[in-house]
């Protein structure tokens, strides 16, 4: 039996979802939204963790570090997260949390159980249609630094709030924000911040 | 029979979805993504359209028109849609277009089913737990020229692009978005963009 522990933010889609999964007999199925998943990690010791890359909270990035929090003695979920190429920000986030799957949502929903099952077994599963989004995954234009300047004007902080948070100049900061500007090939710093959050960066 | 049309942009939850309605005798369902969903109802000419308000593609907001498109003699669907409280503007949108039928996907997904046939016999339908949406939507503090200054600077376009494509002076503009700023509680115009687009405003 492959426990599976299913991340979504809408109660509607993940019982759902998860009344639909348990139609598999190998698989035992529990659910939970984003927000305190990693307490049920700690509770129902899944082997999977599938996690929508989709998150209401924090600006749309799911917090995929906490899914893999460690019971001693237990070794952690393995992750699969269910993404879509047009996301690569989130993408990117879900490689550097060392996700084994991934799971297109613009494709067919037995692929989630195929996933599911490789990965449960220490295997990669990686959807072909989610390719394109991983190659602008790799094509990430901005520094570290530069997001974090970026992360917090999309909060709407002024220069000198940024400058203060971060421990810079105000110079640096418009130094930082002018990168950021022409590295998206945006028209300003609003544009720059609608495209970083349409790719997923922030 | 009711016909069902499911408005879904995600492939993987929108055919769960529509295989988990199709278990009730009474239910023909059919499933499309917004791209496309007015087409749909020309086709498959649907009693009620079971639309979820998030939609992947321009800002966020659901072209809910285009489901009541309109063939000659016969009478357009019904709507409603699969909402959260938390994006009033969204909710207040569904309201515009004439939702009979307002489901919260914080709740049951049972409560779906007992919304569709509700709305099948023309009854309304609405989720208590949508109640402080509704209440926030009543509440929405942006007149309608202010939304479309809004809109436009959201998508990156400068003061003088706006003011070019409302046929405004730069300065009227400017006192749209100052007012925009006050009204919205903001402190500067990227944070008046994104509370308006958490909000569901645009």
């Amino acid at each position: 039996m492959i426990r599976v522990l299913l991340v979504h933010d809408e109660c509607l889609v993940r019982s759902v979802l998860a009344d639909w999964l348990r139609r598999e007999p190998d698989l035992g199925v529990f659910h939970a939204p984003w927000r305190g998943a990693s307490r049920r990690v700690s509770t129902v010791r899944p082997d999977v963790c599938a996690a929508d890359l989709e998150c209401a909270d924090s600006y749309g990035i799911p917090p995929l570090g906490e899914l893999g929090a460690r019971v001693p003695g237990v070794p952690p979920p393995r992750l699969l997260v269910l993404a879509s190429a047009n996301r690569p920000g989130l993408l990117k986030g879900a490689v550097e949390a060392g996700a084994l799957g991934y799971v297109d949502k613009e494709g067919a929903p037995e692929r989630l159980v195929e996933g599911i099952r490789l990965v449960a077994e220490g295997k990669r599963f990686v959807d072909d249609s989610l390719g394109f989004g991983f190659l602008r995954a790799a094509e990430m234009p901005l520094t570290r630094r530069e997001l974090s300047v970026l992360v917090l004007a999309a909060e709407g902080a002024s220069v000198a709030e940024i400058a203060g948070s971060l421990h810079l100049s105000n110079g640096t900061v418009r130094n930082y924000m002018a990168a950021i500007t022409r590295k998206t090939g945006a028209r300003n710093r609003i544009d720059a911040i609608r495209i970083s959050q349409g790719e997923g960066w922030l």
